[in-house]
Formats: structure tokens, C-alpha cells, sequence
């Protein structure tokens, strides 16, 4: 189906949620207007007023004329909160296949999203950024997770807005981790790459593997500018 | 359309994430076991190894036979996560008109919710019963929250989703702070619920009351009960 509304989209290439909006958008073959904000230096008015109140990315406009994404027009909808986001690009374009059709496997994959975003983004956050969470915390987390995956396959079988949520941040731990990145001590980063490297986790670091194959996944994540522009980020935190 | 398949439900009187669930099925004229787990004191090691490994609840078998709720039959689907549980039950109970039409409407629903579990939630639990955080704090998501309110009506107009998730956690923002609940100090409660008679928090105040006369809501919540079993749980949580 042809594309009859505009989308603007406003990310920065670093964080996962940002990373999960252009995953589902390549899934569904969208056309969009790609507007790169990096949040932590400038907020500008026009975002926090025009755009996300909420004052975060990602974030997305959607229908209304075609106009310059720093000069939203009020006529478009205005949505943020990327679980949400990436719902609606799966509502929007039913081929894209993001969406089980089975209810039970629909409610299966918002079940690990929703575990995601309030149990995992926290565990991550405090151990990568805040430094404050111990290996056993990142790695309990990472066990359960992995609990919940099927034996074989993405997380509810066939690629869908489940793998969107949970990969981007998957392979941002791994990725951070073997570039000795992020704000917890060394050795406590390289305790957690050992442990990962260990039998007990082979099948989520398969599934992450399997992850970064995946055609929407590769072309959205250009890991070595990634890690170029993630060690700059946190040098700039450390200022 | 008749109920086909059995739905056992897993939950506590108090904590709003079980509320959410109890409300959805009432909108949706939906039949279910339900069994009252008091999670705090036990968790019995059939609920961890047969229906929800995450050890939370809510949880819900849906299909396979009908079984004593405390022998769950591998072959039902068991789910967790409220968000999600109340997102299935809208989707297998179309009529409940629990999921908005437009999905532009559904995706504002599905971004408050997400705000709500990743932003709200943790700045409730961190003010009532951790006990370390400020009036300031849960003011300001309590204003953010008021701020992505239609000037009348439910959270995206017609009760939907949005509203089954949020309700039950402003209703009892309020109702503890009017019972001197919660494990915050005295004086910074009462602070609180100072700030939210203003007239400049009108808007969720009259939300919180209109919220408390929806059917679904109404005979879901017993609030003289839920107080005393609130107060019962604060005080257990002492020893
Ligand atoms: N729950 C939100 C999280 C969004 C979020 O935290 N965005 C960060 C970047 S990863 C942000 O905009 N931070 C700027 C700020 O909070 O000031 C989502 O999934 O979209
Ligand atoms: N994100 C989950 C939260 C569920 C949750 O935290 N449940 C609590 C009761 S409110 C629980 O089961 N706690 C027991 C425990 O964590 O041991 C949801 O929305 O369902």
C-alpha cells in the first residue's frame, strides 16, 4: 500500500529506544523525514513545544503537510514513547509483519516488552550510565530475559515488535562490553563478558547473534560509527 | 459473543497493577476464576514454576481446561505484565471498546501507558513506600501526567486502555494520601495532597473523580476495604 501520510521522525543514532523506531520503520519499508537531535546538548524550544512535551526522543510526527522538521506544524499528530511508536508503525503497515496474528502471540511479545522497559532498561541504565548495579544485577536481568526466549528463533518465533524492543539493547550490552565501554569499573564489565561468554548464556548471545543479521536490524546499526560516537557521549558526561 | 476459552486470573486487592486487570475484565463482561494471591507472604512454587516465572503478579491463564486455579494445565497460555494482560483481554473482547478505533488515538493510549510504567511508577512506589523521594518529584509526574489529559473527558476521551492502566494508580495516590498511608513522612504527605487541592492540579482531580464513577472501576474497588488491607500491608512491611 502506498504511503499517503508523512512521518517525520526525530532520533539520535546512540540510544536503543531511538534505535528501535528505525528498525520497525525499515521493517515496514516507510518513507520518512529523519531528523537527528542530540538531546544531551540542546533541547530545543520548538521540540519541547511543538513536538514531545515529555521533552525526549524518540519521537514522531505523523499525517499534516510536509514542512521542515525543526517547524512542526500543529496539524500533524505528535507521538513519543518508542514501545508505543513501534506499535503503531507495526498498526500502520500490516505488511511489515511486526505484529503476530495470533492474540496470544501478540500478548506474548508485549509481555517481554513491557518486562523490558520497566525491569531491564533500569538494570542496564544503572549499570552502564549510573554505575550503581553490581555484575550479578545486569546479569540476573540478562538470565531472565533469556528465559523468555524460545529455543530457537526471535523471541516469539518470527521477527516482531518484541525482537524491535529487546535487540537494539541486547547488543548494545554485548557492544559495550567488548569495547570496554560505559561507566562501571573495568573489571566489573569484564566480569560480565566472561559470564556472558559462559555455556549458561549461549542462547541469548545466539539470539543476538541472530539479532544483528536481521536486514532491518544491519542497516539501521553501523556498529563502528556506534561506538565512535558512544565513547564521545560518555567522554562528554564525564565534563 | 460467548466466552470460549477460561481465563484464571492471579491477583491482590491492593496493588494497582492487579487493579488494571480486574477492571479491563469487567469491561468486558469477561467470566473468570479468580485467585487471590497475597504475594508478599507466600509465593508458591506452583505460581513460579507453572504460571508466571517472572514469580509476579498479575498473571492469567487463558484456554486448556478448567483446572483449580493452584494446579494450572500446560496447556493454557499464562501471561503477565498488566500492560499487556489489558491490551489481550481488549483484543479478544473487541466489544469492551477498550482499544480506540483511530490508531492514532490507540497509539496516544499506548504512549501514556508506557510513560506511566516507566515514569509514574517508579515515582509512586519511590514517594509511598520506598520512602526517598520528594513532594517535588511525585508532584511533578502527577503535572506531567495532568498534562497529557484532553480538557474533558478520559485519557484520550472515550475510557480506553489508557484509562484501566492510569485510574487505578491517581485513585490511589489520593486515597492514601487522605488516609495518611504510605511509608513517606507525615508532614510531606499532607504536603502533597495540599498541592493537589490547588486549583492548579483541578484538572487530574476532577479526572481521579470522574474515574471513580466509571461501572468498570466502581465495582472493582472497595475503597474502605482496599484502606484497611493497605493499612495491614504498610504495617507487615515494618517487621
Ligand atoms: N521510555 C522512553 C524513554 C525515552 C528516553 O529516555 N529518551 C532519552 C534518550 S535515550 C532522552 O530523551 N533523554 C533526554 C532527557 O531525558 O533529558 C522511550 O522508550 O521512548
Ligand atoms: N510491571 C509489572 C509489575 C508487577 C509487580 O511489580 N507486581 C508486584 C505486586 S504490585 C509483585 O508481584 N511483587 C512481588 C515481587 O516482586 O516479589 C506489571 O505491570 O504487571
Amino acid at each position: 500500500m502506498p504511503q499517503d501520510k508523512q512521518i517525520t521522525v526525530y532520533v539520535h543514532p546512540i540510544p536503543a529506544p531511538s534505535h528501535r523506531v528505525l528498525i520497525a520503520l525499515a521493517d515496514a519499508k516507510a518513507e520518512y523525514i529523519l531528523y537527528n537531535l542530540d538531546i544531551w546538548r540542546e533541547r530545543p524550544d520548538w521540540f519541547s513545544s511543538k513536538v514531545n512535551p515529555l521533552g525526549k526522543i524518540p519521537a514522531i510526527t505523523y499525517g499534516g503537510p510536509k514542512v521542515a522538521p525543526d517547524n512542526p506544524s500543529p496539524e500533524s499528530a505528535k507521538l513519543s514513547e518508542s514501545l508505543a511508536i513501534i506499535e503503531f508503525i507495526a498498526d500502520i503497515f500490516p505488511e511489515s509483519g511486526l505484529l503476530p496474528a495470533d492474540p496470544v502471540v501478540r500478548a506474548r511479545a508485549r509481555m517481554i516488552n513491557n518486562y523490558f522497559d520497566t525491569r531491564f532498561f533500569p538494570a542496564f541504565w544503572d549499570f552502564f550510565i549510573e554505575a550503581r548495579a553490581k555484575p550479578a544485577d545486569i546479569l540476573g536481568v540478562l538470565e531472565t530475559v533469556q528465559g523468555l526466549l524460545p529455543e530457537t528463533g526471535f523471541a516469539v518465533g518470527a521477527w516482531s515488535i518484541a525482537d524491535v524492543a529487546i535487540a537494539p539493547f541486547l547488543v548494545r550490552v554485548v557492544m559495550l562490553l567488548e569495547n570496554g565501554l560505559g561507566k562501571q569499573q573495568e573489571e566489573e564489565g569484564k566480569e560480565v563478558l566472561r559470564a556472558l561468554r559462559e555455556p549458561r548464556f549461549a542462547r541469548v548471545m545466539k539470539y543476538i547473534r541472530d539479532a544483528k543479521e536481521w536486514p532491518s536490524f544491519k542497516v539501521t546499526f553501523n556498529e563502528a560509527d556506534i561506538v565512535a560516537q558512544t565513547k564521545a557521549f560518555l567522554l562528554q558526561r564525564d565534563n
